[in-house]
């Protein structure tokens, strides 16, 4: 292993900046023109397009598409003791952090007794998207399926490609039964989304579609965005860790490799005022690596976007935490919660020795989906909010309208609206004509 | 005027849905290859890119970009008494319902004593498009910087197109001031967001662009969404109404051409129960055009997107409705309330005889930036959310990660992901190497 080291503050923030930016731009163009294709046929043919695809990338034609109902519940029924149990305490956390997310609604009145109001309201349908092969996770389904089942979505639809027998993961399929999820069709890929935004005679239409994939996946939401609602638009996975001499290095090294055996895009990055620590983590990686099922992933996420940073103090460590806006953030540190209060950007952050970011990626409560690539800045984990929109509330009365409403033709006729203006003036008893 | 009037429900239905995607489709790709140009260039060549694109379709050079920040105080100052009073109340009103929008903090503790919790900040910088030309509106400065300034933005960053003598418009700038807006660019098009996304020699790169635009900026904000944040993706704007027998002709027509006079691709359509206001309605519109400013613009719009439908009962003109999931959404009968709780896509519903769009688009409080294109099934109104972002704080003690470690262990070992489960393990004193 060779994970870059470096102890120059402006350095680690150029190459942090380096590693935000490592999936920008490349074939994008060429990529988009292809999923551009997709979308229209499958918006053309339907399902015979999508048989059509998953026949080319899958390798075999998943007909009939849905899987059946009964399967579900026997995928639940035939999961392991142990495993059935952990579902559960993960179903039941993340339901209960979910619900407190749950928005309420506004009601106002005005000076003159108008009422004004926000209404919020579950969308009517949603698409999960689960990914199969290398990132096939039961946990994707709960983290997407239990805040639309909190928002009070009616219609809850998953896709998730077909394995390499013809058959979704079997405990995708038994999360899903678990979460309350009914419909799932066999379908992955750009193919899949079109047919979540657009319908076919199978697959229904959604509203908002949510959910990781890879980079075809993610192509294919930015383009029906605006026709649908998308949660965002994910990159690889990244940690940021900061540790001072409290952290201990098999624990520090445990995290960065949760991290980096995701895929050899996902991004690894300690910042340390601790020289001893920045010493110690690099052997307890090579002792780890020793007997991984996915030590060559790992290794090849290390070496290309690992980065150990040893700097002065904690506000140099949260300044360069800042600049890189880390989807994941841990504090391995003596005073966490004050910490936790001087970073700026993070998706989520993890604070004190007990809080390893697996237990967010499975059971904590927050959603696992969260901003990447920088992101962080903008975006937040996906939530209720993403399965709910609202609804403005405009009720005036007269002496509300008598009031304002000179003020409204002033500002009509300022921008040259004259029915604007027309439309107050009728009211009040001005017409002008 | 020939506003096309139908009886029959399911045609009413189709043509609605017509309407819906009347902006859909057409040259598309080609379009969007050009902004793609566009984009790169900006982001490569920054203000000189800035300077040429503007002297190609505004036909002049806006050198230097910014707009003198006196300037903005010297249109205020310049600007009428009565428009100023207009902008101050207007100001008001939305400052104090955005306020109302900012969400709580949210901090929970779990079973063992572990502290989950998410946090709301603002965006650090947020870009707002204001156009110029026919859709130049002083309220749209206030109706996007205000919510930006309630959020507790830092920096707000204003583009908007230099007019024909080479300054913006003078209204809007004195609304900038209002707004408190310091930075205004004279800039607008594909190339201002570009600007605002990926920043200049001049011009900052932002965190979140809110504000309409024409097709040309709304390609754009969809190229950089995911660089950046965005509010929408806003096509032509609509209004539907839905009437009984207590509406008023000459009001619901002023309604309607309220929103014909803003575009040709303006949508105005009434629902109506009423006969014989189905039969005064075309009448009215025709007596208010006869001295219109915006004649030509309001006919247009009203012949091709139009439309009169006469409906047997309040439950089928509710149904109609969702179908189209308007915009703005007028109730002009004799109980708004109950009517309103049986719609379920609307941007912003107005209540009742004194509630005119027209006051929403001003004054009344909640945002004119609202969903189109039956983009209300899964989008609301811009709001202080819009200029925010959440993180999630995961806090877990001992006990907690005793109590639920087991379980984290248990998920990761079944999605294969080693290092994972032995983040916990480490923690635990049962690691695995």
């Amino acid at each position: 292993m060779r994970i870059t080291c470096l102890r120059d503050g402006a350095r680690a923030g150029e190459r942090l900046e380096a590693i935000a930016a490592r999936t920008e731009g490349g074939r994008m163009r060429e990529e988009e023109a292809r999923v551009a294709a997709i979308l229209a046929e499958v918006r053309q043919r339907g399902d015979a397009a999508l048989l059509d695809f998953s026949e080319r990338f899958d390798g075999l034609r998943p007909d009939p598409l849905r899987v059946p109902p009964e399967r579900l519940a026997q995928a639940w029924h035939d999961c392991p003791e142990p495993l059935r149990r952990a579902l559960d305490l993960a179903h039941d956390r993340i339901l209960a952090f979910h619900r407190r997310q749950m928005p309420e609604d506004l009601a106002v009145t005005g000076p003159h007794g108008e009422r004004l109001g926000r209404r919020w309201r579950p969308v009517q349908r949603a698409g999960i998207y689960v990914p199969g092969g290398r990132a096939s996770y039961p946990s994707t389904v709960l983290m997407n399926a239990i805040p639309a089942r909190v928002a009070g979505v009616e219609r809850l639809v998953m896709v998730t490609p077909p394995g390499p027998g013809g058959e979704p993961n079997a405990t995708v399929l038994a999360a899903a039964h678990r979460a309350g999820v009914e419909e799932v069709f066999r379908v992955g890929g750009a193919q899949a989304i079109a047919a979540l935004a657009y319908g076919t005679e199978t697959v229904p239409a959604v509203d908002v579609i949510s959910g990781p994939g890879n980079l075809y996946v993610t192509l294919a939401k930015k383009a029906v965005y605006g026709t649908v609602g998308i949660d965002s638009l994910a990159g690889p996975s990244e940690v940021l860790v900061i540790a001072d001499h409290t952290a201990r290095p098999a624990q520090v090294a445990a995290d960065l490799m949760a991290q980096a055996e995701h895929d050899p895009l996902a991004a690894a990055i300690l910042i340390t005022t601790s020289e001893a620590l920045a010493a110690a983590v690099p052997a307890a990686i090579e002792a780890q690596l020793k007997r991984h099922p996915r030590a060559a992933i790992t290794l090849q996420a290390l070496n290309d976007w690992g980065l150990i940073v040893v700097c002065n103090d904690l506000a140099e460590a949260a300044a360069l935490s800042d600049r890189f806006a880390p989807e994941h953030l841990e504090l391995l540190v003596a005073d966490p919660d004050s910490l936790a209060d001087r970073i700026t950007h993070a998706g989520a952050i993890f604070l004190g020795p007990w809080s390893p970011e697996a237990v967010g990626d499975y059971l904590a409560g927050p959603n696992h989906t969260l901003p990447t690539s920088g992101t962080a800045r903008f975006a937040g984990a996906l939530s209720v909010e993403t399965f709910l929109r609202h609804t403005s509330l405009i009720h005036f009365n007269r002496a509300a309208l008598e009031a304002t409403g000179p003020a409204v033709v002033t500002l009509a006729e300022s921008e040259g609206l004259h029915s604007h203006a027309e439309s107050v003036r009728q009211r009040l008893g001005t017409p002008d004509s």
